[in-house]
């Protein structure tokens, strides 16, 4: 029997949403599955991401062999850069995945020292003590995997994240064989997917958006904008074809849908018609109802393409009465408000907007409701279980779903939090110490579009870097300034760098005036385009990156 | 023929959420229809409440007549108290409807000096050249009402708040054949409801929530708690009757949940079994099957009564393994954090919580969609239609569903923001000149459950009282506050002050230090209690009312 023990280290993304992150340790042998960021809650203004700590590994550099993905969303890769930074250990994904991955690294200077290897659903590894097998899931980005690791004292099942979408567009089913298999002969654990666990039923199939879509396509006399995640390469793929049958040119617009859709190309996962792109610059050429455009920007991103047409700010496309922008995306739990003040613009420039739960569905989920959740439970049928990805009250949702297992070999569910492990030797599971863990606050410090170094925003950070505190009083019916804004500051220069704020509060100032009268009334583009023209011209001033949060008051 | 022209000229709720109010003039009268409150936004911290600015009467003071309200809903009265402080006139309104106002007068002492007019649906009164007839609607809260304005230039249609319910919870149907009525006689404008106008179909009826809340209450093993808004007394009616057949002792828990109730029961609109109600003090001493509680709290109000409760911190009722929370109560957008939030609480006790949108519904709105407003549209057959009561993409989408009645009688929609008035005069309608509007950020004050004085806060208050903004640095995963906290002040105290800054520290402290360490990972809860307590202090020490706003930052 094996001595050693296998420990399940959860360092993000169990209790919390987003930034997951999960070590296993047999022995002396960690590997990491996915390593991904969260965009910061309202209360942490001045930050651009979120992303794990990872002291565990760190402290454990000399066992950590290897980071696995499981698919290439935000969620489960944005951190991949900032790992690396710190520990370059070879990274094992599909082609897709790892192709989203180089885009970051190379943004951050690290591609050329990093080992990238590719697999494929159905190949098998070896890590030290662990095989690990690919698993072909559904979701909605392509080329998704759950994992089957098996090691000396029995098989983990990682989900990654999934649906079990009976129809998907790209026709590659779900592989319920291999977990079918793998459920007969014994699983150790199931840690699985809680994103919709509070969600009953069963979760629609991607193929579910086309009548709507198609509908409106067809039906719409002007220009069709639609908003989705730019890593729904199901989507734009059925947006492509509906726009081949209706006649329409499509224009891709914002920086994350132009690339990732020429990656999805690159790699034979979206296939464009021959002559169908339109060029961004030539979009007002093209007869209105010929007109598709695809911009990025659903979440109501202060910078994105999407909110530039909104307040007609953009470069190329400038919308008219009576053209039609669709939301085929879901809301994001904290940004509502962002979003409809985003649609309140394209209302006022006379545009339909399409957007909300409806029936039939404008977006699906990508994420397993209750019954395909107890589908794969049942399939698995595992000795304990984990379940992951989620706040507190979806996990312990998802641990309810799983209480009939009890009377079929279930022997014990664990609901963990990010930093509370789980241990395993020839006795059985236990709770296991707790792990350092905590959450890393990074400003990427983009300006201009060039991403510079990391800049973490810690404690450490905080009094050597110190905080601008931008106040600005503006008129919510006007959108006037009133009078200079304040600027306070700590821990930032000494009391001779008060020219530098006297400079700094004309550089508010400056972009204040500049922004339209509609900009203006719209709090959260005014604190964004506050931020990026302060951070610019303290860079350049100082070379120093204090946090900046702006204050708007209403007067 | 009339020489003098009509206006209408909202104050608030057009074009943006909340705070209700329009006014409307013929020649030297003015009357003003409700008179609402919003609560702040994100970007407010530091206040209450926002309520119109009513510089508009202020400065026709001679000619305002009256206040009318539609219905007792906080966006519709919650602004009553500070316009009667300014302008105390007549105020019109159902016996409920005024009983919620009397309560708010009376925390301010205003009760005494007000005149409150009952009206019944039904009634006509007549104000200088208005004849108002109230006509009953259904809508969630009880005693609402549209109004039919008649005036020299014809007669101005305004919804109020409403649905078409079909089978209302207490058999009192929509008044449909008043409206009809004065359709057939011809409608000079219609002003309507336009919160659902992008949401297709029919609304459901307050009906439909029953088989849910039935089936949850009939099979909960053990304690039953159930939130939702303290106004709905058709949903309390609800609970109430299945409490009593399921044999459960029913406990109100919340201070507008206790006090709404009680007003409700008064009126003999809430029939509240013999022998059912259970005083707080006791439920601990009800065994947990036989347990009904009702709590405010819906909308992750860190104070509430049901916030208090998912933290264990409620003098009363302590939750156990098994209980079961019930969230029959829809999220207002911008609150999902808060409420996720108290989720993830309630979730930690072992609580199941059951929430969301659902088949059958666990929750109604009380607001018309698309096809009951195109009903209302074509049953008043206006000649003009100004959408009211929405932000300005529901706006948009009301005057698209009106874009039939074009063929049938409609000469022109006009889509009005706040401040932005229409004129009628022989000839036609036109857009008016612009009134001042703008919103009054409002410091209720309460400590301690006692409401003081309204402190306003606008430019001239900042200037004068200052600001504080006490920073704290807390540790997410321990809850540890690192070091004590900063405060940065300005135009609050000079440089001798900084004894009372120093001890304003310390307070910060305390209050961290006295929060359980799941209320310290709570960031929603801990700026609401350090603002609190921080204003209790500085009001003591300096009887001033700076603006306060904590911002916590993650290490």
């Amino acid at each position: 029997m094996p001595d050693q023990k296998l420990q399940i280290i959860p360092l993000g993304g169990l209790g919390e949403f987003g930034m997951n992150s999960l070590a296993l340790r047999y022995g002396d042998d960690i590997i990491l599955i996915d390593a991904g960021m969260m965009f910061p809650e309202e209360e942490l203004p001045g930050v651009d991401i979120v992303t794990p700590d990872f002291a565990y590994l760190e402290e454990n550099r000399a066992h950590f062999r290897a980071l696995i993905l499981t698919h290439g969303h935000e969620d489960h890769i944005g951190a991949v850069p900032f790992l690396l930074s710190q520990m370059n250990v070879p990274v094992y994904g599909t082609a897709f995945t790892l192709a989203l991955v180089e885009r970051r690294l190379e943004e951050h200077d690290l591609l050329e020292q990093s080992k990238l290897v590719r697999v494929a659903a159905g190949d098998r590894i070896e890590i030290g003590p662990f095989q690990v097998e690919f698993i072909h899931v559904t979701h909605s980005i392509v080329s998704a995997v759950a994992l089957a690791i098996t090691t000396p004292l029995g098989t983990i099942i990682h989900s990654g994240d999934f649906k079990v979408d009976p129809t998907p567009t790209d026709n590659v089913l779900f592989d319920l064989h291999s977990l079918a298999d793998y459920g007969r002969r014994g699983v150790l654990v199931l840690l699985s997917d809680s994103t919709n666990s509070d969600r009953p039923g069963y979760t629609e199939s991607e193929r579910d958006v086309r009548p709507r879509l198609e509908d409106i396509i067809r039906n719409a006399d002007r220009r069709v904008v639609i908003t989705c995640f730019s890593s729904s390469v199901h989507r734009l793929q059925q947006i492509l074809d509906l726009s081949a049958e209706c006649g329409r040119k499509v224009a891709f617009l914002g920086r994350s849908m132009v690339s990732t859709t020429e990656i999805a190309h690159a790699h034979g996962l979206l296939d464009i018609p021959n002559g169908i792109l339109v060029r961004p610059q030539d979009i007002m050429d093209v007869p209105p109802r010929k007109l598709l455009a695809v911009v990025s920007g659903s979440q109501g991103e202060p910078m994105s393409a999407l909110y530039r047409v909104a307040v007609d700010d953009h470069k190329h496309l400038s919308l008219e009465r009576g053209d039609t922008v669709v939301f085929s995306s879901r809301i994001i739990p904290g940004n509502e408000k962002a979003i409809y003040r985003m649609i309140n613009h394209f209302a006022r420039r006379g545009a339909d907007v399409i957007y909300g739960s409806m029936n039939p569905p404008l977006h699906v989920s990508g994420h397993a409701s209750a019954e395909e959740l107890k589908l794969l439970l049942n399939l698995v049928r595992p000795k304990y279980f984990v379940p992951i990805h989620g706040e507190y009250r979806q996990l312990a949702k998802h641990a309810m779903l799983a209480e009939h297992l009890r009377h079929t070999g279930l022997q014990e569910t664990f609901i963990l939090e990010t930093g509370e492990t789980l241990e395993f030797d020839r006795y059985g599971a236990r709770r296991g110490a707790r792990v350092p863990v905590g959450r890393v606050c990074i400003d990427s410090g983009s300006v201009d579009d060039v991403v510079e170094d990391f800049v973490i925003r810690d404690r450490r950070h905080l009094s050597e870097e110190g905080f601008l505190l931008p106040i600005i009083a503006i008129d919510k019916h006007t959108g006037k300034a009133e009078g200079l804004p304040e600027i306070v500051s700590r821990g930032f220069i000494s009391e001779d760098g008060s020219d530098l704020l006297q400079e700094a509060r004309q550089v508010v100032a400056r972009t204040i005036a500049s922004a339209t009268a509609e900009e203006r009334t719209d709090w959260g583009v005014m604190k964004e385009k506050i931020r990026t023209d302060l951070r610019r011209f303290v860079i350049k001033q100082t070379s120093r990156h204090p946090l900046i949060m702006p204050v708007i008051l209403e007067v």
